[in-house]
């Protein structure tokens, strides 16, 4: 920690060291028929093909191997991406891994976080209070709180997100291009953004949200921290009431305006991605790419680079995506 | 060409040195979930990653770009993913490609091959003769014809598969392995097994069909070749009458003992690719995987290395594949 900043390049630069070997760098894909849609060269940063389908098992691995030696295990509040990512790192590094969750979470996410190795503690959300039940847990068996997105160095490891796009663009010969980030909470947009100042300072990283779920754009747009209600959508992996208190102040200094779009758009989005890259994506992590399509003259350049940042998505929805009429059916 | 063999090593280094910069080196994936289910470590090596969703496009940019300064055009007969790669790496290379579809062929197939740049030619199945339509075309207009797998430089491009599954299996620590081929016409499996010959001779070639299609394994296994009888099937990519004269020496030289599975077993393993590595695969593209999965007490070692082949899939068939039971619902 460098004066009051909690994050800097250097921990980006060391996270992706102790990453190495462990994440996938995942690939920069492309499709003329994507270029011919968006207007101008669309490259696609595939995070879904991350281990365990998301970007968050970057930032996971990060935290939990800057743990001192004297961590007896992780502790976890999640239902979705992070606990995955916690539940698979921990796994990894052969720690104990708790993961907190709704008693009404889906099955398969009970599942798969537990069969990916940790122990699944499930609560009341009427009944219970959550942040409670964790802390004594924490207390009790000496866990160190993995936080989603507010914790330096889960930052720092979804940086290394950043320093691969940077590396990539200069292989593609992309000199210049807006680097469109599907944004919850911000971990993924501010550990880009803080990667791209150092590595590649003429690239702009915007965030990209649902309709109704704005915090950021509106954060952004007035200049101080505004809120959503409380509630579930449709891109539930980045459905967050408002910016982090670490990552909000890194965004507000290095983003440009946020991009909104519908959630139809993410479904074509994820269409479109199923059609023209092979990839699966779910709604939250198909908002970039629906912003390059659906938004074309909100963005500037003659490229655009967006993160696809998960695919965990359940058959149904996808159904639903794929029910979508092709994007690029009327051209 | 050295003696009587059209295709060697010298061939596929070349090809890939010509390669390089042009197609993806696609990644080697795995997960844990598809270990526990296969009973051994399983790498996928995502094809469906390739530039036009196929690894179709290797072969046909190795041919062009072998083709004397003299030849004013390419021409291929098909409908499906060789149409894609050829049209694709023509475009890119500048040259006028002529595509000849019987004029059944689906409409998107049509359309994404036009899309792609290349001229498509119609033909009526019952009225017209496929072949000498083409000879014409050709003679007229000084066209050279890329077949899909029976032509050297075609598969000397498919065999940088198989470099690229050896430094990659390299890197991931894996020192033997059987290598299960998605097997048409065997311009894949052949390309493969002559890389991994020189590369990683401790490696075996396993191919792949599907039940009702299994002329490679039935010739692998009678030393003679077999013909199916010609009809369409599920697995449209990988339905061919017989193994290719180029393709089939080299196959029954180095190849172990192949695997078939069912149809029901295809959609299982696309449904499973969806699941656990996000990626979309089109049934030609999912049986060596369906293997895997499904035929594992017919495999041998710890660790398993499968080709996901291609992802061109008509949604409604995508659609029934997860509508297939979790492979994994039962653990």
């Amino acid at each position: 920690m460098v004066g009051d900043v909690p994050v800097n390049f250097e921990m980006i630069t060391a996270a992706a060291h102790r990453l190495k070997e462990h994440a996938r760098r995942t690939p920069l894909l492309s499709s003329p028929f994507l270029d011919r849609i968006a207007g101008r060269r669309v490259f696609v940063k595939a995070e879904c093909l991350q281990h365990t389908g998301s970007f968050k098992f970057r930032g996971a691995w990060s935290a939990i191997t800057a743990l001192p030696d004297t961590a007896r295990g992780v502790i976890a509040f999640s239902s979705g991406n992070h606990a995955q990512g916690v539940a698979y790192a921990a796994s990894l590094k052969g720690l104990p891994a708790v993961i907190i969750m709704p008693r009404d979470a889906p099955a398969i996410k009970i599942a798969n976080t537990r069969a990916l190795g940790a122990e699944v503690v499930l609560y009341d959300r009427v009944l219970e209070d959550r942040d409670a039940l964790g802390a004594a847990l924490a207390r009790e068996r000496g866990l160190e709180l993995i936080q989603p997105f507010d914790h330096p160095q889960v930052i720092a490891g979804q940086g290394s997100v950043g320093l691969e796009i940077a590396e990539q663009a200069r292989a593609e010969g992309i000199k210049d291009a807006q680097v469109l980030v599907c944004c919850g909470g911000g971990g993924l947009t501010s550990g880009i953004a803080l990667a791209l100042e150092q590595t590649a300072p003429q690239m702009q990283v915007r965030t990209v949200e649902p309709e109704g779920f704005d915090d950021v754009a509106q954060s952004l747009a007035t200049g101080q921290v505004v809120e959503n209600p409380t509630r579930s959508g449709l891109c539930d992996a980045i459905v967050t009431p408002r910016p982090g208190a670490l990552t909000w102040p890194v965004m507000q200094r290095l983003c440009g305006q946020g991009l909104v779009v519908s959630d139809t758009e993410a479904l074509r989005a994820m269409a479109l991605a199923y059609d023209r890259l092979k990839l699966v994506l779910e709604p939250g992590g198909a908002v970039a790419l629906a912003a390059a399509v659906f938004r074309r003259d909100e963005i500037e350049g003659d490229a655009v680079i967006v993160t696809a940042s998960g695919g965990n998505v359940d058959r149904p929805v996808f159904m639903d995506a794929l029910a979508e009429e092709a994007a690029d059916a009327k051209r």
